[in-house]
């Protein structure tokens, strides 16, 4: 996933019977309005914040998301569209270097201007100018259209999980420690339930997108491979579980980890997850509604791949590759802790088995993120870089806690680079047998 | 100067009669107002800026005055006055080590919280109390308040100059370029004089302050020195003049610079002074109006002292030693393009010979900002650091077109490294007799 | 195979049936022998040299691989050995965090002492306890023993390898271009026989070292997976279908460059492989007999990853999975332009087709390196990193023109980082079907 | 003097009555030995080594030398000299922009070829023209010859003493800690005198060389100035003193030390004199002979200037000007712990008062390095920087135990960074009255 640096493509073959221009419109502007609705928390002073390169400003969100329905709708399909400002195609344009050249992404913090109140006049352009785009484009051309519309709508809630994730890296680094929302619900008090191991047998399976409904292109194409006999654990590791690493020494054994990781954690000086900050004795944890104190019960969150993988190799266990995890979450209905439930904070483990396959946290698997079997990136600058990513990361599954409910399914994959942490990430295990 | 850097220390011996109550009052608020009327002109989005770590946001300028205020003032001299935020000494003192640990300088810009909005709100209440203090602050302590309201002001003008200048290179990032004020005027057609030589024989000279009047204490003590005959430059050097260096090939000329300086005019690309943009053939500058064509017979501005020396190498002469400049400004009224002169911009030379002493540009000398003779440091916090910046430092003299009138003297002695180039700083020349 | 960073590992299972004292000695003294022959042509100065953190000075090649059989033959198996340095086991130990603390990798040009005169002494000591111990060793013992002889000689070979491409690079930043020798032979005026495609129809197919003979542990265990239908490249891609790639822009059009290869590969302003130099309108390589006319027949080499998969995008084809290469490989006799060929330099290719499997230059593949389902590390010090470096690199296969013919074979996987330069490595294309 | 960034300088003025040719065939080739000399105890591994930028290898100091007799005396007036070789003006140029690029300094040690057997044959070729020239030279130019000869010889001493520090250094880093001498005496058992004060009252004072026999530029003019009165310390801070400052908690202290040398402390971890290291509770020191128990008698050795002004600053006092050392130096003979001392290590003071003001270590003063009034830059190459260094660099005065006895003077300045540490530098303090 990972919009601000990956991708997203969606499959054009699939749309057959376009929506109907009413519900394709509801669509479009329900998903528009839910980004706003996610910065009515901040104050004016937020939304130009960029505490380090990996994250963007929320009023670059807000422009970036708008300029792709200008770029790649309102411009090429409808008559007589004035573009907004012709200096945004630069600013607002995130790595399409078909389209321009980029503004340098580590310095998008440094732009007051445009000011959030020019933004928010772009979007309402944008929005009018969508309107009348989804209300009188001619039939033949519909169908490209809502597939395009669709894709930013991806697009856009791709965005606003990165919105929340960033405005959470934002607040940390201040000494204030503020709360985007202070009203967010905190449930102390259950317990995760045991950890256990769900068998699957060694047999050819098929993963990738099936086809119905969007997928962005990385899914694609479905295809069978052979898995071992292997063991999935039933729910997510918890940071009670995670707290016996740190005082085995996790953070201070090198055979546990990765090389690369090592180094890394070295030159960091990592000895918790991100987030994580002792006060008097006791573990506090930085969340979108300010510090909490540590609850074992939650899973852990906010650990690099290396640090998962550390984990998982003390533990005697290793992670899960994506087409382990994919094998058995396609066989669940996608419900869990995701954005709707409105926490915005990973909670302890329910009874399913397994558990937490969806929300809560991306759950980093061991594989690194590479083109399946005769994947093919697509043409024109919407496909200029669908593969261009795939390198140096890693795959992660499942959606988190600010992952929309209809964003995410078993197919989805989406990719950081292992020392990231960041993301709402988080440790599932996995065996051989 | 720098006193985002550097120390302003106030003489406090010759305050034996203190300014009524109601002067004072007036002094503090109306220095106060002008720091919030500099800031009219922005945008709400403008207010959290840092493009680079020697610039401060600024709601940071706003808030670290009024922590001053309250530090040096208000906690020690007002009964039961209440910090308005305990975290404040955290985040708003820039350097005082004996007053808790400064937050790091490059992260300033980092802060949305407190907002700009609430900054507002602790300056309301720092003035509010500081009325209280001046109209009840009981006789004996009165001098020594006024001292440190007189101490407070000039720092608080300090940093509404670096205010400006902040402000400038905040924007000059901005591929929009945007204009702090539009409606500045540009008075082209002006033509500067001629440049001449003002001689002056060799003889025992005496520098520093006189007791007059409010100092700093790096003007201090007042001290003879021998001066050799030695000629003043009537005029600072123009941007036609700076051209003809440039068209030389001054920057591709090792022989002109000092080795730091070429090395570090070569990692760092310099072609020009700082805000010079080649458009088309023709060269513009970047202004607190925005960009505007270059007027070659304005003051060449915002030059590091690498590139002044280097400019007075090429041209056979040298730079003035802060004595030598001193000697002759102590013989002028102080009269100038000066920030209430409302250009914020330098102009051509008048017919005053010298011309131009004052204001327009800080004059780089050739001086490295060492203590004077016989100098001692205060006691205590106010005084903790008076001589720390005393080392790899330059002194400027004359204020600058963004330099309030009646804070500059002859006296007066800024400070920078010798390759800062955002200040507004320029170049006389001087030569040997 | 990367022995620098990465960690041989015997297999230990296979070994049923001991090579008899004679040859295990015999195989012993060849494998040291060569490494020293192979440093003759160098004069004294040439031994401390470390121009990059990822090179080693040939000195401490000299010592490291004596430290190995040292440290897990000496010490453990010859009664009374007694060290000959207690302090070689931090200099010379490259990344057994087991085994002490290792000295930091790029300060290993730093250090004068030991001398090489020491080292070969060193050396000497070891050569000779070896002796004793191989002629003493109890025949319940001497399989283990014999395991780790072989494993330390193959470790050895590594090490000569990289002592020649070490040798290469910290020669090429001397303006002076000296040759390692003079005498190598430069066979100008074949010809590369035509690209052609060899077909490959899609089937299950099994991969890994088949447990005869030596194996590093990152080749097991041997498994089964599906292979789509394929086309392997008949040759490897020569300098001159490269040089079309740069004349066509390859260097500046990010539309064929992973979006990590484009970054790095402006940062760094690669227009060229490593080792080309435009001299006068006529493109020069470095090799290690010096500085040469770039000869268009021979295969490019000295590419990165990055650059070997844009020039695969830009031709429309693909690099090749580990598993493709292996499967047509394992079908042929190990032959080729390998170090005994005495070119230290590809040569054009043959008629062979596929032509070039083996030698001329390590082939990048497409794949990251990752552990083959259900691979195990060892116990003990020795199988302490077994996987700790599989992350961030890419699988090369086939050996180069300075790897020993008997170190290499179909199952052996070398592996880099994408933007490594330095060993010799080079491009096959491969094509969905 | 910092030749290996500084600039020697011959007054060419004095030189009316030449040397016979006899006496300055005899000085070259005594100063030209000495340097061999000095490399005797190296092993050939020592030659290369280069363990920071500011430091040069052996090897490069032996041809660095040598270059400079062959491009300002032999090219020039040897008629019919060939040079040895025409990539040495690249590799062994310094700093002479106008004698071709230098190689860049940072890769000194990068360098295996030319050999440092090839750099003794260099240096004895041009030890064979020197000596045709200096017999063969026509009257006329004599003078001039005779002139650049001393400069020649200077500028080596210079760098004899850079070769001492260097390899103090670069042997500082591994971890065996080889001594360059094993041989040296250490006189444990003298007690330092106590600190005593030499009191100066305030007058007119002259300064500079006189002009008799050689001097570098940097000395002239001589001039007059006025100087309050003061009082010097009798000896210089021996180790036992500054431990007192170590154990005050000098190092966590920020009020006793300038801003920028807080900062660069911190950032360093500097908690003692380069070189020291605590080793079971004990301080240890490394020397030219290896690891030694620290000597609280000895002067303290390898502070930097902000180490040393700390110092001072703690202690009530403060650096010296560099005028107050000179008069007081002047009026003394030059003796002390100089390199022909043959310990090559700070002593204990002895009884004269002010007592180490020659010798032990360099002192380092208040003033920035900064030109004479009057001060004018020769023409042409061998002048072409005599101004250069003239910025962001401390005088230091007196010499220390590695500086040759004939090279130091009352007028000298030498000059160093305000953080560099591998200097033999030390604290002489001072005191206004």
């Amino acid at each position: 996933m990972s919009p601000n640096r990956g991708n997203p493509q969606a499959i054009t073959a699939a749309d057959t019977s376009p929506a109907p221009r009413e519900a394709l419109a509801d669509r479009y502007i329900s998903v528009r309005r839910l980004s706003e609705a996610l910065c009515r928390p901040l104050m004016p002073d937020d939304y130009g914040l960029q505490a380090m390169p990996d994250v963007s400003p929320v009023k670059w969100h807000l422009a970036h998301t708008s300029w792709f329905f200008e770029t790649f709708l309102l411009k090429p399909f409808l008559t007589g569209y004035l573009p907004f400002h012709p200096q945004y195609e630069h600013l607002f344009n995130s790595y399409y270097e078909q389209v321009g050249t980029p503004f340098p992404r580590p310095q998008r913090g440094l732009l007051s201007r445009p000011t959030t109140e020019e933004i928010y006049r772009y979007r309402a352009q944008i929005d009018e100018a969508m309107a009348t785009l989804l209300s009188s484009i001619d039939p033949p051309r519909l169908a490209q259209v809502a597939t395009r519309v669709e894709l930013g709508c991806q697009h856009e809630q791709q965005h606003q999980e990165l919105l929340l994730t960033d405005i959470k890296y934002n607040f940390s680094i201040n000494p204030l420690k503020p709360a985007y929302r202070t009203d967010l619900p905190n449930p102390m008090g259950d317990l995760a339930t045991p950890l256990e191991w769900v068998e699957q047998p060694g047999d050819v399976q098929e993963i990738g997108h099936d086809g119905t409904g969007f997928a962005f292109d990385n899914e694609s194409p479905r295809h069978r491979l052979l898995l071992a006999t292997f063991a999935l654990g039933s729910r997510l590791i918890t940071n009670g579980e995670y707290l016996e690493f740190i005082e085995a020494g996790g953070y201070q054994r090198p055979e546990y980890w990765l090389a690369d990781g090592w180094r890394g954690a070295r030159e960091k000086s990592w000895q918790a997850p991100l987030y994580w900050e002792m006060d008097h004795g006791r573990w506090q944890v930085f969340t979108l509604a300010g510090m909490r104190a540590l609850n074992e019960q939650e899973p852990v969150c906010h650990v690099s791949f290396y640090e998962a993988d550390a984990y998982a190799r003390w533990a005697g266990k290793r992670l899960p590759s994506e087409a382990e995890w994919e094998v058995l979450a396609s066989r669940q209905t996608i419900r869990g802790n995701l954005r709707e439930n409105g926490y915005l904070h990973p909670l302890p483990a329910s009874e399913e088995k397994p558990a937490q396959l969806y929300g809560d946290v991306w759950e980093w698997t061991r594989c690194p993120y590479v083109p399946y079997p005769g994947y093919r990136p697509a043409a024109g600058a919407l496909g200029e870089y669908n593969g261009k990513f795939m390198v140096n990361q890693l795959v992660l599954r499942g959606g988190s806690c600010v992952t929309p409910a209809d964003h995410v399914r078993a197919s989805y994959r989406n990719f950081f680079y292992p020392a990231d942490r960041w993301q709402f990430t988080g440790i599932r295990l996995a065996v051989d047998r």
